[in-house]
Formats: C-alpha cells, sequence, structure tokens
C-alpha cells in the first residue's frame, strides 16, 4: 500500500491532529499504554507507525478501563506527514483492529489538548434486567435477573447534580490532584429491558461512575434508602459506597469540545 | 451440577416444551444440525442433553443461515424429564455458550409445531450508512459508506406487500414447494446512521429478505429504479434481481403465534 511509506523529513512543519474514535473495550486492557499488552493507546499508535511511516504519541481526552468501550472518544498526535482528512481517517482505519475505528480525523492547532481543552464527557452505564443474558449485548450490559426501582435510582442520582467532592466515588488508586468534580447532568432511565445511568462531567475521578453504578444498583435493590445514598456523597469514604460495577456495563458515549 | 442427572424412564410421559431463543450467529454455521459443525440447533441439542441426561431432537421454526442473528427464534423438543419451566430455562442458559441463550420455556400441548403452526415472523435487514465501520456493531449489520436514498426504498418495498410468486428473490437451492408467499407488511426507515428494512410475513424462501435486501440496496443507491424493482418481482427469475446480500446484517427479530 502507498500510504505505508509516508515520506517524514525534519524539515517539514509539524501538524496537530484531532481523531474521534469508537471502540470496543473487550479486547483491551483499557486505553493507557502498557508494554508487552494490548491497549487501545497502543494499538493507534501502532497502527498510525505503519500508516504514516513515522513513530506517533497519541494522547486521549481520558483513560477509559479494561474492559470499557467507546462510542466517541477524542484523541491527538502531531506528525510531519500530510495526509488529507478523509485519507488519514481512512488509512488508519484499515490498519486498526476491528474492534478500534476512527470515525473522523481533522487538523487542529498545534495547541489543541483533548484532555485539558474544556469539555464535556458523557458515560452511559447500561443494566439488562431480565431474567435471561443477552447475546446480542454480551460483553455490554451488567445483567440482573431482577427488578430495579428505576425511578428511586434517579431521584437518588440528583443528589449528585452541581460541584461535589466525589471521594466515596473515587478508586483508592486514583491519582487526581483533588476529588471536587462537577455533574451538570445526571439520569437514570428504563429503556426496554434495559436500565441506563447517565452521567455528564467536565471530569471524572477513576471508577467514578462505576462506583455510582454500583451503589445506585444497591438502591435499586432497595439494600440503601434515599437518604443512604445521600450520606454516601457526604460521608466522603469510599468504603461507605457500594462496589465497583462492571466494567461491562460502561460506555464513554460522547465528549464535547466548547467551540 | 444436580441437574446433569435428570431422572429418564420410558414409563414417565412425554412433554413437549417451547423454547425461545436469542443468539449471535457468527459463531455458528447456521441453525440446522450438520455433523461435525458448529450449529445452533446442534448446540440447543447438546446442552439440552447435559441437562436433561437424555438425548433431545429440537425443531425450529425456521433455519437461519450462518452468520444470521435472531432476538426471537421459537424452537420445540420432547421429554420424558419433568423440570419447572424456571429451572429448564436457567439450567439450558447454564449449558448454552455464551452466544445463545433460552429466554423461556414452557410446557405445551404435544401436537404443537412452531414451523407448521401459524405464525408471523419478523425479519430485520441493518446498513450502516457512515464513513467508519462500527466496532460495537461488528458482524451485526452491512457497512455501506455511501449514502442510500431511503424513501425510494420504502416507496420499492411496499412492492412486495400482499400475496406474490417470489420466485425471483429465492436462492437457487430453495427447496420450497411453491415460491408464492404473503408479506402483510414491509417497511425500510432511517434511525441515526443506520437504515432498516422490516418485512413481516408467514414464511420466507431460502434467503428470501437478503436477496430483497441486496436488490432494495441498489435501488437506494440509485442502479435500479422504482420500475425496474417491480419488474423484477414480476419477471418470477432470480438471475433479474440484486444479489444477495451478507449474512451479518440479517436478524430474525420476532416471531409471534396465533393464540
Amino acid at each position: 500500500m502507498s500510504s505505508v511509506s509516508g515520506s517524514s523529513s525534519t524539515t517539514e512543519p509539524s501538524q496537530r491532529w484531532r481523531i474521534d474514535l469508537e471502540y470496543d473495550g473487550r479486547d483491551f486492557a483499557g486505553w493507557q499504554l502498557q508494554p508487552g499488552t494490548a491497549t487501545i493507546q497502543g494499538a493507534i499508535e501502532d497502527a498510525l507507525t505503519h500508516l504514516l511511516g513515522q513513530s506517533v504519541r497519541v494522547a486521549g481526552a481520558g483513560r477509559t478501563d479494561a474492559g470499557v468501550h467507546a462510542a466517541k472518544q477524542v484523541a491527538s498526535f502531531v506528525t510531519t506527514v500530510e495526509r488529507p482528512p478523509e485519507r488519514m481517517r481512512g488509512g488508519l482505519n484499515r490498519f486498526l483492529p476491528s474492534s478500534i475505528a476512527c470515525l473522523s480525523a481533522q487538523p487542529v492547532p498545534l495547541t489543541f489538548d483533548p484532555r485539558r481543552d474544556p469539555h464535556v464527557k458523557t458515560y452511559r452505564y447500561t443494566w439488562l434486567v431480565r431474567p435471561s443474558r443477552s447475546p446480542l449485548r454480551e460483553g455490554r450490559v451488567w445483567h440482573e435477573r431482577r427488578p430495579l426501582e428505576v425511578s428511586t435510582m434517579h431521584t437518588a442520582v440528583q443528589a449528585i447534580v452541581g460541584t461535589h467532592d466525589f471521594t466515596s466515588f473515587r478508586a483508592v488508586g486514583c491519582s487526581a490532584k483533588h476529588p471536587i468534580r462537577t455533574v451538570p447532568e445526571a439520569c437514570v432511565e428504563a429503556v426496554g429491558d434495559e436500565v441506563r445511568l447517565e452521567v455528564r462531567g467536565t471530569g471524572f475521578l477513576r471508577h467514578m461512575v462505576r462506583i455510582l453504578a454500583g451503589t445506585l444498583h444497591e438502591v435499586g435493590r432497595g439494600k440503601r434508602t434515599l437518604d443512604e445514598f445521600v450520606a454516601v456523597l457526604e460521608g466522603k469514604d469510599r468504603t461507605q459506597a457500594g462496589p465497583t460495577a462492571p466494567a461491562s456495563g460502561l460506555l464513554l458515549a460522547d465528549i464535547t469540545y466548547d467551540e
């Protein structure tokens, strides 16, 4: 393929690119590069290296855990190789495994930083609520055989809307400098045989949505009251919250940047 | 597991069961039993044999092709082993591979015949219409990078509604006794970045929906006019129709029996 042998000269100007990505997280040990392990960042860097003929470092808007999916993740890289956007996207898709796709590629200012530039992420957590598992949604949902009290879960999750200290919903190993985050919107709704939690936010702590899902699940099963859920948030203590929900149910659904 | 060693005696009365099934067809060479090959019928018979401790023959409402999925397929079998319906369903799911699930199991009259008893099947064929493939819908759609004229496809497919000779939309190897079939309803609609063909019918010829999808695809791409599509149906000649669309896009969405 001619696209493999991209010319590379240090005298050519550097161009930063934004790439929007979709992936099925099942095949990967998460986003972040780990030597000797299949990661999404690693697979994209490998594909870009083959496509552009020069080694490329990719930065993502956020690190998804092992098994977590993305309908839209945003990443960025710099290269001296020139390509029309359509060919950058198409070429990348030829070299990526079938579990990762590049939805769009566009040249952006060198200052673009997918993680630090102001943006809103939408995460969706999905429960399948029925007696039988679903082969067509295998690895995409948390299977709960018993009913969930959806309206109670929805009322409970309103407590996290606004700016709060999310220490209770933060993994022990989280490296964030502080636990204060802002959640402009959160909801739980039933859609067919699924229950979906959607949380929008400008930033998330490690495992925040999964610990939230694990705790709301207990509310939905009647094991915690509304007041107890609010007390968990106010307690600022991880041990008061529920378990970290399985990664399979989590989807990074969208990222939008301020224009 | 205690459920493996189901008691089996020829003096016990035979009970017929109806089982409703969901499956991802990618792992299988279709529904129908083939020695030495993974088939859906074979996997279900194996699971029932392990569960009930006696060999069981399963009959399906229809045979789906290799790679075709089902959100609801109906099958039936006879056994002398007694089980409460919930335990029959749950036990079967423990022995089935993750790509097949039993949605429900219920005792039915011995005369129940999932293929011959009056019923209506709904098939759905799905195109993904966008430049990039979708990892989250891999193996479930036909990927078309260029736009489809959805309203023209919808108008065209109305020509098959009613009772017609479907010889043009019948695979060469089809073993049906005659090519007359009744289609009470058919539609094509855009849903997000997908285009979906839905066809309801009391019976289908081999590859009928896939040849229909392949021909409608040509209408959607502007390669055939509405009049030409109608002429294909009236021509009663398989060679006049379009290609057989890929199995991956096809889903047996529903089966309902007359009460």
